[in-house]
């Protein structure tokens, strides 16, 4: 029999959302009940809510970026015990087979990996996400959440700093590479945050100016305004990898130019919008435009080790269960600094 | 005092082509006096008389694939002497100071590589090009042609040859890999030759099924036509690296869902319109989309050695210097098997 527990509810893609409930399947032998304590709010809860990335099954519970502590463990567990501090990003199951999943990266799951909210799940229910005070998954996707990282701020790790570490894992970051992010918010913050660590020289491009303070406070190294057209013309030629956090249109060409010989421009970000760009920007320097999406479960292990280890962890904005409609429409006017984390106490009462 | 030779000669954009005659430099110390014999007709030379990559200076005479013998060499010269079979490809000159010069990537030389024509020469006269009975080049960007690669076919590689070569050895085509080449014209053919011989599994896409034959004949594995939409289902997520050879803008995103994990889609064709691309089909399998200029002197050395090697040389057809407009205008119909060559000793007559 399911259990019914509390959750915010996104009712259509046009209403607000609400405080009500959603079920949770019984713990299988393989599964793990989290008691969430955390959910961070990613920009993709509302492109998905809103139907902008496709039609949805409503009524939804969003949020993949969960923290908290083994409830229950089935029978066949062995990774995790009641009491572990753990967490939950963007996928909660693939195939397990393909080639993609054999090479520990289920995000590029051949047949499709199973998304933590509005994706189809392996017994036909529509999978339900974090704003909820439990949630029920299979062991092999499930992280443990090193004690080292504050327990509040952990959360948007799961996609946000999943998905910038990635990137510049397999781009290369490091010393002597010259990075630049563009966008500073709640994947541009992680970005130049791990890519500092790595020990890049990271540069931010932000619109306006406003963020210069914050950026160099983060790691930055140098801090350039995008509105200003002479940051184009600096800066051209400059750059071995640019992480595009930004998921809206930008003028691809124009920053396409600022990679050095053999730079990568990857973007992180996927505006609903197609972009223009010319063959001849690629050509003139051998660049690459790529895009990558989160990262394996490995590697989101790797990721919260090496933040540990790095004393890395997102910059929070603590929100409440009645105040989650005010901090969605927030997120959209870009204002918040850098992520909101839903304390999920408040929907516990 | 500067020799006056024949040459075919651009008057203006709009314009035919005519004999008439062009100045080459007296032979300095480092300098090659070539006698040429054969000079290719690349794509490159009309898009640059039309003026489709920014104004040119007139009258021009174009052409760079261009092989001859050697009929002088300066005092310092110890490369070469006079005899040897020689060619020289799309440029003539680079600082030869940068990061990529010193890397023997003199094609994104940091102040601007001089291309052989239509650029401005460290004497500050205009670089006029192969159509021509003879050109005086620095040794240093003067190539080899091994005596195994016909005479006759040897030009088309110094452009269309390279161009396809760097990208292929760059994104590491060989035995396990299947490459695509989409289009099969001058670049495509010798891109679709060179990946076989490298080891790949090769596939064309080609708009109709009029090439099937050929494509086989020429080494590729596989061949399906882009006019069938099912080609894009059949395809789909299954290439290592994809050569677009095509100078037209492309249905982007259909073209790269065909890219694999992890794979490349490289242009080696600069269409001067823009083109449309959505960041989510390069996110879905970390895919790139890249571009590639032509390769480096000594690159284009060993892609000339590895033809040889490999027994491989373009498809040509022979021209004269009185059918040269009849020829442009087959190219831009597309109207050519694969390259033509014009026949240098119509030229001295």
């Amino acid at each position: 029999m399911p259990t019914v527990i509390p959750a915010i509810v996104a009712p259509s893609a046009t209403e607000a959302l609400f405080t009500g409930s959603v079920e949770r399947r019984d713990v299988g032998p393989k599964d793990v009940r989290i008691d969430i304590r955390w959910a961070g709010i990613c920009h993709s809860d509302i492109h998905t809510v809103n139907g902008d990335w496709g039609p949805q099954h409503y009524p939804l519970t969003v949020g993949h970026e969960i923290v908290g502590a083994v409830a229950e463990v089935g029978s066949d567990v062995t990774k995790f015990a009641v009491g572990n501090r753990v967490g939950v990003g963007c996928l909660v199951n693939s195939c397990g087979e393909c080639a993609s999943c054999a090479a520990g990266e289920e995000q590029y799951c051949e047949s499709g990996a199973i998304g933590t909210y509005g994706a189809k799940d392996v017994d036909g229910t529509i999978t339900q996400g974090g704003y909820a005070t439990s949630v029920v998954v299979t062991e092999d996707f499930v992280l443990r959440v090193p004690e080292a990282i504050p327990y509040e701020k952990a959360a948007p790790l799961l996609c946000a700093g999943i998905t910038t570490y990635s990137p510049l894992r397999h781009w290369n970051a490091g010393p002597g590479k010259k990075v630049a992010v563009i966008g500073l918010g709640g994947l541009g913050h992680m970005a130049v945050k791990i890519a500092h660590a790595m020990g890049a020289e990271v540069t931010v491009l932000s619109r306006s100016d406003s963020k210069r303070d914050d950026a160099l406070r983060l790691g930055a190294d140098h801090y350039f305004a995008t509105q200003d057209p002479e940051t184009f013309r600096t800066l051209r030629n400059s750059f071995d990898l640019i992480i595009n956090s930004v998921s809206a249109a930008i003028d691809l060409d124009a920053h396409l130019r600022l990679l050095a010989l053999n730079g990568t421009m990857v973007n992180v970000g996927a505006p609903p919008e197609a972009m223009s760009v010319r063959a001849g920007t690629l050509i003139g320097r051998r660049r690459s435009f790529a895009g990558s999406n989160i990262g394996g479960i490995a590697e989101t292990q790797e990721m919260l080790d090496f933040c540990a280890e790095h004393g890395i962890a997102p910059e929070v904005e603590i929100t409440s269960a009645d105040q989650v409609n005010d901090a969605w429409a927030r997120v959209l006017a870009s204002d918040v600094r850098y992520r909101f984390v839903i304390d999920i106490e408040t929907l516990k009462v």
